[in-house]
């Protein structure tokens, strides 16, 4: 490497680094400055959102040129960013050949196989002898196929029949047959198959590269596992933005509109303030005990929310597992047995912290002469609430999966807002009970 | 395939199925079933900490072969997640290769690249000519390395020259010499390299293998994109289980024993619990008014929670965003620009929410004469409320990685719990102002 093409290689680095903090005008910039192999380079690591933004920012007259520079997985998901008025003019960049593929792969959902996968792979015919088949693959050019470990064999129907890696091409005597030497026992994937299951098959036989087919077993491209780690990504964070009780967005937060932005979380909140709405309805018909008990009322913000901080950790936990398949539907049995004793003891745990407090809290005075029986009363409250919010937690995920929702809607406001009204309910029916039992009935 | 064979392959793959749910016990037993053949796919294809139950649940003259069966890189991850007392033992079985290449992956933790990677890879030297290194790679058998797609040119001191791909090979005249053909401009990973970071490189360049080297450029090993498949994996587990207040697990939730659930639970939730304590206090400071205005108690739930609902959106966003590297530190500002406005907004609609539920809520009598003006200090405390959470849910995971902690510690309840000791003070006191300025200091 001489100097200068140091100097260029740092430039793109840091662009690359910069890339989030920079305008559209000054990517631009930057993007023009450098040379044409290091804006190259730069462009190919992109994420196809950025590609896309680039793209549309470049004059008309520069944009053939780079369009072409993508496979044709990467141009069908660079097109599926663009505006509806863009796209057709970028599709006619094309050669008629990308053309061909790229319009078959946007026929294609973008999260099932087909929509994943490059239409370019290496392919041989059966009855091919071993020499003949590396002579034809060595004419294959880099633009032509993405990953050439191995080939695949497929008849005049283009049905899949079997695979060889390089590997085995170079082992095999020179004479022998593609047919004799191919594996036939093949994991491949149907073309609809959704992008999670795929990633699951890649994750569950630690595999680089697998074969997509269509209903009829023709052979239609190949996922490879690097697209794979893009998919786990892409999935993990729909999951992270729905437990935070956000609809999944379909771009990075910053490139994601105010509108949209608002679009994806105030349905979500006003649902939530709907349901809390039960609580005024609750608080309401408690009113006349609240007269009575004024100190109660303290209580309800700590006695809450420790339900559903309770109930929030133990869906994270259910919906994580659901979704790495680590538990099933069937399961659940397990679960909640296991998490009603953990809520218990959790709960036990706070409720004596929560008595120590009424006891010690330094303003014993104001709460009267029975304080140890409200410290009984806010204790019971508490183990009640926290064992019912890790129940709840735990099995709102599977009752959302039978009635096939996606069980990481069950976000943590969504648990706390069901705890919060159950909650408020225990709290008032608890402490009363224990308090009138108690002989405790209004502050002294 | 025989139809027995397709018996025993649809039995594997029923019992990989069901293998969450199964005891030990019932998992040896079905494994017991299985044909060697069959058995072996089974075992390579289980999760590591499934493997290391089974290894450690089989009679102890059975080992031997099956802990042989692993690639050194898995059996190190095996023998991490093994009881110690174990562990000496399983390393005597391995042959003395195979020891000296595990022993050194041991010595890596976990979760940087030395510890994911697999030390047997295909090597050449420089002055090999391409007919010496393809006669050399077809000596090697596939137990030797694990993926024969990139051949590592290696000089006598064990560094890295440089890489040929086996299409290179093939494509390159017999008499050449690998020196001449091979790739010198390398993306190297240095063994400490903290798996996350590994992760990146690869989803940045689309690459399915990288090297890995240590300080001095020596080659260590090389990296798979099977292997980040699941560490990405890992990670999002990790994040997804921190926002909900949870410490990461270290083995899938039905694996973990109830005391390690309560050591990743109870800490958390004892921490917030005395956070919340403050409103207690909160509560008292404000008991005077409480009594003059019993009803605004009503509300406190709602207003609550509606602040750390939407804190809890706008963390959950900003956490998945850092850790996918969309934004940095610096964009802070950028961040809270936006969300000020978007909570600005959401509070609105919200607040209007909640005046039409004092205005039209059926009990409308209940509030007295002044009932406007109550939902009118309502309203105005809860797009305070509402707005505040905003900014605090956006800002805390910035400061969480500020401060050098993990910003995925933002987690809903520790942002619910900041709103709600603020969003208490916030409602007291704009709704006293409000209430006192209209002259309605009092119920009727």
């Amino acid at each position: 490497m001489t100097d200068t093409a140091d100097v260029h290689a740092l430039l793109r680095e840091e662009l690359f680094e910069a890339w989030g903090l920079l305008s559209t005008e000054e990517r631009l910039e930057g993007f023009s400055i450098l040379p044409r192999s290091e804006a190259e380079e730069l462009f190919l690591s992109l994420p196809t959102i950025d590609q896309a933004e680039l793209l549309t920012a470049l004059p008309a007259a520069d944009r053939r040129s780079w369009v072409r520079l993508l496979p044709p997985d990467d141009a069908a998901d660079v097109l599926q960013n663009v505006e509806d008025a863009e796209r057709e003019g970028l599709l006619a960049l094309l050669d008629p050949a990308a053309l061909t593929e790229v319009t078959a792969l946007l026929a294609y959902k973008e999260d099932v196989a087909g929509g994943l996968m490059n239409p370019r792979y290496a392919r041989l015919r059966p009855e091919m002898s071993i020499d003949e088949a590396i002579k034809y693959l060595r004419r294959l050019t880099r633009q032509t196929i993405e990953n050439i470990y191995y080939a695949y064999v497929i008849d005049t129907e283009h049905t899949l029949r079997g695979v060889v890696s390089f590997r085995e091409l170079l082992l095999a005597p020179p004479e022998s047959r593609v047919r004799d030497m191919m594996r036939t026992e093949l994991i491949t994937v149907p073309d609809t198959m959704d992008q999670e299951r795929v990633s699951e098959l890649f994750a569950q036989h630690d595999l680089l590269a697998l074969p997509v087919v269509d209903e009829n077993g023709r052979m239609k491209g190949i996922v490879t596992a690097d697209d794979i780690v893009d998919v786990v990504k892409e999935e993990a964070t729909e999951d992270i933005q729905k437990l935070g009780a956000v609809e999944a967005l379909e771009a990075p937060y910053m490139q994601t509109t105010l509108l949209e932005l608002m679009r994806k979380r105030a349905p979500w909140l006003v649902l939530l303030f709907c349901g809390q709405m039960l609580t005024i309805s609750v608080m309401e018909h408690y009113e006349g005990k609240l007269g009575a008990i004024l100190f109660l009322n303290i209580f309800i913000p700590i006695i809450l929310s420790s339900g559903g901080n309770s109930g929030s950790q133990a869906a994270t936990l259910v919906v994580r597992s659901l979704a790495l398949g680590e538990m099933r539907l069937a399961e659940w049995w397990k679960v909640v047995r296991r998490e009603v004793l953990i809520g218990l003891l959790l709960g036990l745990s706070l409720g004596v912290l929560g008595f120590g407090r009424v006891l010690f809290g330094g303003s014993r005075g104001a709460f009267g002469d029975h304080f140890v029986v409200l410290g009984l009363a806010v204790a019971a409250s508490i183990v009640g609430v926290v064992a019912w919010g890790t129940i709840v937690g735990s099995m709102l995920p599977f009752v959302l999966r039978r009635l096939k929702f996606d069980p990481a809607s069950a976000s943590t406001p969504f648990v706390a807002t069901l705890c919060d009204v159950t909650g408020l309910i225990l709290y008032f029916n608890v402490a009363t009970t224990i308090l009138a039992a108690s002989g405790a009935t209004g502050r002294t």
